[in-house]
């Protein structure tokens, strides 16, 4: 076992188990991940930031993207981490400049993500953060988001992957790194 | 001049650059500062997050709490370079297991912030982390939601206080550490 194995495979134990499962939550019937206990403790903090950044760390990040509100917890100390700018992206009227947005399906109805127009340059090079990849309408609308601004989507970066949602399937020009699977 | 002044006063220019004002936002007349600029230049970011944790560096900080949605951009990182855990304040109804909340006033009507019950511990000394000290209201109640759950509020650290709201009144009890006034 090399030293980065026995270095990495500890913090994903570390990581897994400071996710609590919250029966019922935001409905009935729904066992919701609460990340909650993750954040709390500084050391499972740590390597959540550094495992969502490693595999972008000499890639030429230019910008991260962080997903409202809980893609901006990992987002920010990402982009701290590469060296990146740090872009919001927030749900429809809640920036205050001119801004482009991309409507996603809802289980009913839609919503729309948006980023400021002058957030990203042309040849940006993007990195997606978000704390969960559910049915990936968020992630899709993001990542469409960033090739309309001119930039290109160099990974998205996830904590945790709700496989049984299967967002995956749309983002296969993506190919989302997951921390965990869920 | 000493080297800690010469390293300083840049980095709050440099800070001060990046903010931007946005006129009738939300409202008509209001003149909105908008950080998004600031979260897009690296050195600004990594400039303004260590300015928020310098002086709470060797006090022992056991949690940072940052206020939803803007203060996770901040508060994480703080958290980060602190060595804290990160506890997230939100808004009523986003936290799925049990909470505490606090209201406090809107100029109509109220809102209220939560955090989970069991996110502090007796005795946890805690610093909040937000981007704007306006009225003082959810920063009021930040610090009363910290004191029902037995911690002690070591700091309120702010990127930027609206003078005229006067929010630091509210606060007389926590003296705000705030990098621009505006």
């Amino acid at each position: 076992m090399s030293t980065d194995t026995a270095d990495a495979v500890p913090d994903l134990e570390l990581i897994q188990s400071r996710i609590r499962d919250v029966a019922d939550f935001p409905a009935p019937g729904i066992l919701f991940k609460d990340i909650t206990p993750l954040l709390n403790d500084r050391h499972a903090l740590a390597a959540t930031v550094s495992a969502l950044a490693a595999p972008f760390r000499d890639t030429g990040v230019d910008h991260v993207i962080g997903l409202e509100a809980r893609g901006f917890i990992f987002g920010a100390p990402v982009a701290l981490e590469l060296g990146a700018g740090f872009v919001p992206a927030r749900k429809a009227g809640k920036l205050p400049s001119r801004t482009i947005g991309q409507a996603y399906d809802l289980e009913y109805g839609t919503a729309t993500v948006e980023i400021h127009a002058d957030a990203l340059h042309p040849g940006s090079r993007v990195l997606i953060v978000d704390d969960v990849l559910a049915t990936g309408g968020t992630g899709r609308a993001a990542v469409e988001l960033v090739r309309r601004a001119g930039g290109t989507v160099v990974g998205f970066s996830v904590l945790m992957e709700l496989a049984a949602l299967q967002g995956r399937e749309k983002l296969p020009d993506v190919e989302p790194h997951c921390l965990l699977s869920v």
